[in-house]
C-alpha cells in the first residue's frame, strides 16, 4: 500500500504518526490532508518523513547539482551538507554534468532528507542532444532514478503540443523552465504530443510501484515581471490539477509547481488564491518567486520577499533561490545564503498561517536574551549563530551602535524596576 | 512663506514644479497632497527637493553617524557617499560620538540629499548624562542644528508622563527607541511632562522659521514580535496625529514615524490601514519593520520583507536596516547592503501602489537584455552593476548554471523563429 492508501484507510502507520507529532496536529488531520491530496508525505531510504501542504509548516527545497560546465562531486556533497545543516527539508539533484548516475547515488547515500530529480535532464544528457531524446529513454531514466531511491519526480505535463505552438512570439522571455524547454523542444522537433501527457498512466504505474511523489513542474512560469501571468500559465494550472486528481485516485501523491519565476507581487497574491481554488488546495511548490527583475546578485533577497508573500497567501513549499541565480552555478556559500533567506521567508510566511504559533517560540527566547544582553544565549536561538558573531563577538558586552547610551539599559531601569 | 503655505496658495514655485515633474503627476496633485498633509516636500541647502507621501514613489532614509564607542568622521562621510551612490533619498545623522557639531557640519557640507537629526541625542551627550538634560538645552540644540541646515527634526512627542508610567512591566522589551528612551528617562527622572508636548508651539515657531519638516518619532515601536502592537503604540499614533494637524495648520510639514521595529506581518498590514485612517493619510515613516526576531546578522533581509509589506500596504518612507542591526555600528559595506535590500523592498512595494508603472521600465530593459544574453547591458540596468559581475564576468558568454543546455537559447529557437 502507498502512503495515500494508508491515509484513506486510516492506517496509523509510523510515517503518519510521525508527521502528526512533527506538525502538532492529530492523526485524523493527517489522514484527511493526505487522503484529500491537500498534503503529501515523502519518505524514502529511512529518511525521516516530511509533510508538505495544508495544514503543515511551509517547507523548503534546495537545488544542488552539477552542470555541463562545472561538475565537482565533492562540492555538491558539501552543498548537500550545508543545506541539511541550515534546515533544508528536501534536496533536488539537478546534475547535468559529470557521471550523473554516480553523482545521484552519492547524493542519495549522503543525504538525510528526500531527494528530488527532473529525469528529463539526464535523458537529454544521455541522448547527447535534445533531438535524440525518446519516450523510451525518458521512461527508462525515470525508472533508473526511482530504483536508486529518489523520492520525487518532476515532470512537465501541463501543456499540449497545440497549446505550445500558440506561444510563438507571445512572451518577452519565452519559456525559462529548463525541464519545460527540453520537453517542449522534444515535442516541437518531433511534432509529437507531450510524452508525459500521452503516457500518464504508465508514469503513474511506475510511481505507484515505488510509492514516489509526483511533482508536476512549472514549465509555464514567466521569466520576467512583464510576462504577466497568461493563458499558458493558467492552462497549465488547470491541466495539472486534472492530472493530480487522477494520480491521487490511483494512489500516487502529487505536488504542483506553479506561479514561480518572475511575477508582480500583486498578481502573485491574486493567482495563488486562484490556484488554490482550481487545484482544490493541492500542495503548491513555488520557485522564488521574484517580484522584480532588476536585482541580479541579490535575487536571494528578492526571492525572500516573493517567498514570504507566496507562503503567507497559501504556498506550501518554497524553492530557495541563491544570489547566483541568473548568473552561475551556485557555490557552497551561495547555497547557504539562499537557504537562510528562504528560511526567513518561510518563517514569516508561516506567521500568516493558522495554528503555527509554536514556531515563534524561538523568536521569544531570542528576544528575552537580547533584552538581558546575554549575547551567547541570544545567538544560540538565532537562525545562524555564527553570522552575528562576525559583528558582535559573544564576549563583548557593549554594542558599538549605542555605546554607553543603550535604550535597553535605560528601559530596564525605567520600566522593570519600581519607578 | 513655507512650502506648505505655497501649496495652499497654489504658488507654482520651483520646488513644487520640480516634484510634479519628478513624480510624474500634475502640479495640482502636488498642491493638494502637500496642503492636505498627505505628502511633504523637503528642500535645504540647494539640495534637490524630495517628495515623501501619497501619491509619490516610496522613499528611503539611511542612518549614519558615530557612537560613543566608535567615532571616525571619515568613515561616516564614506557611508554618506555610498548611501547617495546607491539611491538614498535622505540621510539621518545620528552621531553621538566625537565632536558632534563638526561631524554634522561636515555631513551637511558633503551631502547632496536632505539631512535629518534627532536633537535629543546631542542634548544627552552635551548634558553628559540623561539626568542633566534640560528643556532649555533641548531647544537650544534644535536651533543650533536647524541653523546648520538640517532639513528634518525627529522628536518623540507621542506620549504623556501619565501614559509612560503605565508601561512598567507591560512589555518584554520595554522601549527600544533611543530618542524615545532618552526623552522618557528625562521625564521620569524629573517627574515632568513630555518636553515636546509641553512646548509644542515653541517648537513649531522654530520649525516654521527654518521651514524644516517635523518628524514625529516612534518611541512606542515594539522591540520584539511578541510585544504585540499595544495601547501605547496606538495612543502614540493618535496623539501624534493630533499634533500633526496642529503643525500643518501652523505652516509646518509633518512626517509621522510609526509601526517600525518588530511586528508580526499580519499585524503590520492591519495596523498600517488603521494608521492611515487615524492619521488622515499623513506620510508614514517606518524603521524596518522586522516581522521576525530570529535572524541577527540577516536583519537587512528581514527588513526587506517587512519594508515591502509596509510600502505595499501604504507606508511612504522606509528606513534602511543593515545586517549589523542589533549587533554593532554598521560599516560602509553594511550601509550599502542595507540600502540595496531596502531599495528592493521599496521597488516591490511600489508595484502595489497606483500610478507607478513607470518605475518598472528598468525591469523590462534588463529582462530584454537578459533574454538576448547581453550581460553588459543587462547589468547596466541592474540595481548594483558591480555585484552580478562577481559571479558572471561580462565578457563570459556562457552561464555555468545551464552550460550548453540553456532554456533561453532553446526558447529563442522554439518561440521566436518560425516553428
Amino acid at each position: 500500500m502507498t502512503i495515500i492508501e494508508d491515509a484513506l484507510k486510516q492506517n496509523a502507520t509510523e510515517n503518519l504518526k510521525y508527521i502528526a507529532q512533527e506538525e502538532r496536529v492529530d492523526i485524523n488531520t493527517v489522514f484527511k490532508a493526505v487522503s484529500k491530496g491537500s498534503a503529501v508525505i515523502i519518505q524514502k531510504n529511512n529518511n525521516k518523513p516530511v509533510g508538505i501542504g495544508f495544514p503543515f509548516r511551509t517547507k523548503i527545497n534546495v537545488n544542488i547539482g552539477t552542470s555541463t560546465s562545472l561538475a565537482n562531486v565533492d562540492k555538491e556533497i558539501e552543498k548537500l551538507k550545508v543545506a541539511e545543516k541550515f534546515g533544508a527539508d528536501t534536496i533536488s539533484d539537478l546534475s547535468m554534468g559529470g557521471d550523473i548516475n554516480v553523482i545521484r547515488k552519492k547524493i542519495i547515500e549522503n543525504s538525510t532528507v528526500p531527494i528530488t530529480t527532473v529525469p528529463i535532464y539526464q535523458a537529454l544528457i544521455d541522448a547527447n542532444s535534445v533531438m535524440n531524446i525518446s519516450e523510451d529513454l525518458i521512461f527508462k531514466t525515470i525508472e533508473t532514478q526511482l530504483k536508486d531511491g529518489i523520492s520525487t519526480v518532476v515532470i512537465h505535463s501541463g501543456f499540449s503540443l497545440e497549446n505550445l505552438l500558440k506561444m510563438k512570439g507571445k512572451r518577452i522571455m519565452g519559456m525559462v523552465s529548463k525541464g519545460g524547454s527540453y520537453t517542449a523542444a522534444y515535442m516541437i522537433n518531433n511534432s509529437i504530443e507531450n510524452p508525459f501527457l500521452q503516457n500518464f498512466d504508465t508514469l503513474l504505474d511506475l510511481l505507484y510501484e515505488y510509492d514516489a511523489v509526483l511533482n508536476l513542474g512549472n514549465a509555464m512560469r514567466s521569466g520576467c515581471i512583464h510576462d504577466v501571468t497568461d493563458e499558458f500559465q493558467l492552462s497549465e494550472i488547470k491541466l495539472n490539477s486534472k492530472l493530480a486528481k487522477k494520480a491521487n485516485s490511483k494512489g500516487v501523491q502529487v505536488i504542483i509547481e506553479s506561479l514561480g519565476g518572475h511575477i508582480l507581487a500583486k498578481d502573485l497574491i491574486k493567482y495563488i488564491k486562484l490556484y488554490k481554488k482550481i487545484a482544490k488546495n493541492r500542495p503548491l511548490f513555488v520557485a522564488g518567486p521574484l517580484p522584480t527583475d532588476f536585482a541580479p546578485g541579490y535575487d536571494h533577497i528578492v526571492a525572500a520577499i516573493g517567498g514570504t508573500l507566496a507562503a503567507g497567501f497559501g504556498a506550501d513549499y518554497l524553492c530557495a533561490i541563491t544570489p547566483a541565480e541568473h548568473l552561475s552555478l551556485p557555490t557552497v556559500d551561495d547555497i547557504k545564503r539562499g537557504l537562510i533567506a528562504c528560511r526567513i521567508a518561510a518563517h514569516i510566511g508561516d506567521s500568516f498561517k493558522f495554528g503555527l504559533n509554536y514556531l515563534f517560540k524561538n523568536d521569544l527566547n531570542l528576544s528575552t536574551y537580547r533584552y538581558k544582553k546575554n549575547w551567547k544565549k541570544q545567538f544560540e536561538f538565532s537562525i545562524d549563530p555564527t553570522e552575528p558573531q562576525k559583528k558582535h563577538p559573544i564576549n563583548e558586552e557593549i554594542c558599538t551602535m549605542c555605546g554607553k547610551h543603550c535604550a535597553l539599559s535605560i528601559s530596564q531601569k525605567l520600566f522593570n524596576k519600581k519607578l
